[in-house]
């Protein structure tokens, strides 16, 4: 179903985490396209550049791809496995396929997304581990904000 | 868990409905209240208004609520039960309580939050399923874009 090469969807949301980096922000970046490979949003985390704490990276590029009277020819690409909350948006709008360019850091709702027959590709890519790791040691209360979750 | 009357919280979200309604968009609305009934954020759809597919009643009433380090004591109220993608919200963000105006017209993920411990209130409240039904008769086509169902 997914024609474009994965790696290449996942440059677009990679750079997207790089500017919320830059940002001072959360560097998770993501972007939607069709199954055919044409961006149709993009976008990052904003909790700390907007103090949204509902613009997650999937919901911003969400935003930016304005209004459709469907999502089932649609990619969902993350630079981090999507969340509850993101995993909710794909489900609800039945997205086709996403790509997740890594689950190493934080798994969230991806397997359950599989079993209702969403596609899903995992690149995991080194790039994209390392932006996380290196995040959720220097502003652990930072990430934790971001998936709900007290400072242990 | 839950101290305050349903009803009254339920009224500032059906406020809120009315507000959306009122401006030609979807009519649903929502709060977010800490569980002693303290009110944190409010919105209603943003669909129509701002061309924003990302802000249903939820997600508008919880980025209006800012930036908070946990949800852990807090109740989102909906005049319509939450569809996956605020399902995923209350889920992630690991919220106590939900108060459903009604879950008529549309049932979304209540029963899933249910077996995850979420306290779900169903208020059946006549009020809300009229908003909702005369809505999805006058305007199936926007209703099934906000819930990004092709029109039958």
């Amino acid at each position: 179903m997914l024609k474009p090469d994965p790696g290449r969807l996942l440059a677009v949301a990679r750079e997207e985490a790089l500017l919320g980096k830059a940002e001072g922000g959360v560097p998770i970046g993501a972007a939607l396209f069709t199954v055919d490979g044409e961006l149709l949003g993009r976008g990052h985390n904003r909790r700390v550049q907007d103090g949204d704490p509902a613009m997650h990276a999937e919901t911003a590029a969400f935003r930016d791809a304005g209004r459709r009277p469907h999502y089932r020819d649609t990619v969902m690409v993350t630079t981090l496995s999507p969340c509850w909350f993101c995993s909710g948006l794909i489900r609800q709008f039945g997205m086709a396929h996403v790509v997740i360019g890594e689950a190493r850091t934080f798994s969230g709702g991806h397997d359950w997304l599989a079993g209702l027959g969403v596609g899903i590709t995992i690149v995991d890519d080194p790039g994209c581990v390392a932006l996380m790791t290196e995040f959720i040691e220097q502003r652990p209360e930072l990430w934790f904000e971001d998936i709900g979750v007290e400072t242990p």
